[in-house]
């Protein structure tokens, strides 16, 4: 199986982080097919225009994926940008971070709490956790906030930042698990887990096994509705993605 | 990997049926571990009684196939009962087959319809729905109206009341996709998706492929709130499950 | 008229509290049917596994009591355990003792809490309190985190540790009417709402005092939908109360 | 124990039917208090300005009947209006005919429908619905499109629109219970049970029975928080009451 | 045009200064014809009796106002007390200032709180935001708990606790912006703005510019609804309105 | 006052008919400042990644607009593409002409229906609705299933096609306003009102009288949280609207 698994941002660094994180969980025999954003794309994704400005080159890179023969993707970004157009886009189901983790919690608890790196962030997961069907038993979105890239380079900070932001989930919040809010934490989730004894849960952990189950029954998107293709016309993705395959 | 697949109600038919098409869609490697109800439970399950019957013994059965080693359990009954009181007692993640089936048709659709046997059931999976989140995104709960005893033993007929409902859903509810709201549908999955083109899905080969991503990430259940183990107490769990267990 | 009132765990001295308080507030003219859970069944009620463990019992004792003329039945646990398949299995009206309490709140205040017993119980009366549709009246679940034991027990420290919740519920949730939640409670009410000066609503009294209305008006659930009588099949309700009917 | 009934609107007619409604299902010992508008009331309520006009000199009548001792209120129009105001300015329980039938709809059925008087009343009592917390198990509110006064006028015509509705919102709403959802129609409803076979749910008994069981039980509205006393001011309720209590 | 501005109470200190509001925030060429509540009404609005008692007056007023030529009508009341029963009886757009400032808050920030007078209030206007679809965005209503009339006659002090409220807001319930919540507080909009650094939305203003924006694009109320004029009857709106329009 | 008013798509003609009915909307003294996608841009948005791929270079415009003197801007597609990113990099409001509609229905109507163009879309503009607060003010969204471009080629047969659907959403919706679900519908909303003798809401009107009303406040968007300005980054907006600044 074959799974490719999509950084939209452009920082090298995180882009390899989310590969080693990816190929650890992944299942024996599953091909991690690992792309991250090119140079014009933000280096973080912090806001709905990080977000707009990542999605359509994400959307080539998963068309040009599937020519490669991707069983499924995953986009490796908590606020799952541009996963309805990828939906469109793809023939092969596409998992987002944030919708994996969401499942996964309510699987494992009643109640949880998100931790993730700014505060401005707050809002838009509070938004795709109630979007997801969650927001009853989401006690709380946190921030440690600290930028994405922050998080990256001084894991050391990171982690304690987090930990403290994880006990206060557990104690103040009452929550019983705990999603790790952005890609860039995947690397700290061992860690964190061992520290606060809390169930903490990685978007791309869980994102890679939901995409490994749906590809292994066979599912692909329903293109009878929303998630059709799209449809022909000028500038419009069949010609940006033909270009873009003849490259 | 071992998967304890429990069938709650008596019927030995259907629970070789539930059998089969768990061996069929299980990953390589995943062995199932098959149990049914008890003769003292409902040969079928269709409302709160026959639910409330059932879930005594199925907590047991839960117990004791987690000391024979299962890494998770899939309740096949799709108004999923006793699911809490399952992950109070399990220590491995416990999954419900109407829960699964919801969870993949929101990866895999944007609006979704669920058919189910009888009419009376309608409104329990409304609120099951609505309970796991994703009552805004179904369009409707459509019954064929036919006993699961009558489902089971001719499945001719249900194929046809299920084809119907299911074209239904799809050109006056525009649902996406459907799901098969009984147990006792699953092995008819592959024939109705293969006639009326719509994506069908299955809660059983939902619940095993989410329970093998589950135990594959080595998850648990959260023992920090609600699904912590049941108080030792004169009556409770504790002392029914030491009796069967020695048994 | 007869009520039919059902402490669904073992615990004889809080079925014969329950009595006490029923008994005290029911009019003149009404008969209470105490009942209490077997030596099967829990001692106490605090979680999901406590409440499946009860029902089987519990809905025998209303066929029971039934066929004894009763008028209406109460369920005396703040869970509502088993209460769809108790209206099923029953002709006349059930009332459970946390809806009841949540419908008296919602026409005494606008906005109300709840204080429960243990932590554990916080999430699974939010959800019932959600499903009722009160759940944006709700303030908030608050507890004493004392055993349900503990409280019948030593009903001074009860009270006290009460106390502080129910002023906390007023100063701090700003909640204009506060539901003890848990049977066990009931004779500290009248104290209760003596010293604090806050409305404070006993499931008990609450649901008595309606049972007695709906008998009144010689209401039965309807069963035309979920609440039919369960349908007639091997290990099916119809065979056990036959059983226990003869006994 | 009084109970205190007023119809809001002026015609006579419907506050004798509505008297002899609540004398009927009123318990042995139940004094009722009736009183109607006075001639500058609408003389029937049908929209929010009819609503609007009634509400001053009910709030009077309401003031005037605790003062001659009753124990409990109800406001005999289905649009329940000024439900609010009233739990201001009375020290004992107010009940209206909507909510109550709403309630008791909840406790003994899991889908309901309402069937009401004019068409453009729907939107009204849906609101009303969703505010009481019970929209998503109100499967459909109907109307028989007639007047108000028509109604009371044409019993058997109503009869028969109201029984086709009935009859509707079993068969094509599903719904275990039908409210009447106008004050006028409560003399219809053991007829309307009769022939439909349905539980059919007069929001008069309704609300005296609730009104009775919350007397009983010695509940008064919190004072503390919205239903406090209006504030004394210049041309504030109080000295609009001190006029009418002298007079 | 010609935008009517009812103040529902009797205050003319308020009424004044709702006027000058009004004036200066108008468009060029918009003329505000104001008017307070006759001697009959509450000289201030904290309350449901408050609120029933001014609205029959100010209903007459608003068909005045519209025979003097009005193209639309704000009600300058935070509770927006009356606005369907306007919107039946008036031929062009009425604007509460309570929902006016709940859009305009909507389009600028995606979280807001809303800081009012009295305690007593905050459950009504919790219940406003949420019946006007803003529930999940409003992320607190605060209290300054000053009566009405003390924040019109002693601005300093009422600047100071709101200045504390706003403040609170911000870092606290980490809203992005502030709605006042009480018409007397219009006068201290931008004071408030320049010392906190935070957009605040005073209702007047905002429903002063959405009316004009209604009357310009040339919209009158849908009549084909709940909006439809009063039907006529004896003591309705027809009768009383003739009076008022002879007098 | 200066409104910059973009059409996100490609399509000239399209750009021009919004030019046309911003200019007779507009009040006087407002400058239409009107920009369409360019050529790397789909010719028209059906679906979500034709709305991905118009949003960069929509977000470059915005900037321009502004640097042009734009005191607010319109975003004129019904999907509102992109609007939380551009509330991001404008300084000014944004308004999209959706939630505009939305806004609008809400003062006129209590129940609403939209008629948009093709069915795919239906989801997504359900969707919106919800996000916006009206989801249970919104009867239905309804679709004339033609292409956006055909309805703007053939303005017959769109009118006929939205005439049935309008009268559709009165008498079998019972809604009592409608909104033209598409930009392209723009030109016939008089023409539609006239014959179906429904208030019928244009978003392209609705919004410019919003956007006027905004800017005339002097209100600019939240910069506290979700809309503060996008973080400097290599790849993010800041150079990217640098460049295109200096073209």
């Amino acid at each position: 199986m074959r799974i490719h698994v999509v950084n939209p941002n452009s920082s090298t660094g995180m882009t390899e982080q989310i590969g080693r994180t990816a190929r650890s969980v992944a299942s024996p025999g599953t091909v991690i097919d690992l792309t991250g954003g090119g140079t014009t794309c933000p280096a973080s994704i912090e806001g709905h225009t990080d977000e707009a400005l990542c999605v359509p080159p994400m959307l080539i890179q998963i068309r040009q994926a599937e020519a490669r023969g991707a069983d499924a993707h995953v986009i490796a970004c908590f606020d799952d940008p541009g996963l309805g157009a990828a939906r469109e886009v793809a023939a092969r189901p596409v998992i987002g971070i944030c919708e994996a983790s969401v499942q996964i919690a309510l699987l494992l608890s009643s109640r949880f709490s998100v931790v993730t790196s700014l505060c401005r962030s707050v809002p838009i997961i509070e938004d795709l956790v109630e979007k997801y069907g969650a927001g009853r038993r989401c006690r709380r979105v946190r921030a440690v906030d600290m930028p994405v890239l922050a998080i990256e380079e001084d894991q050391t900070t990171a982690a304690a930042c987090l930990t403290a932001e994880i006990l206060a989930a557990r104690d103040v919040d009452r929550a019983e698990a705990v999603i790790l809010g952005c890609a860039g934490m995947s690397a700290l989730c061992a860690r964190l887990t061992a520290e606060t004894g809390m169930p903490v849960i990685d978007g791309v952990t869980a994102a890679i096994r939901l995409a490994e189950a749906l590809a292994g029954m066979g599912y692909t998107t329903s293109k009878l509705g929303v998630y059709a293709l799209p449809l022909e016309k000028p500038g419009g993705f069949g010609e940006l993605s033909e270009v873009a395959l003849r490259a």
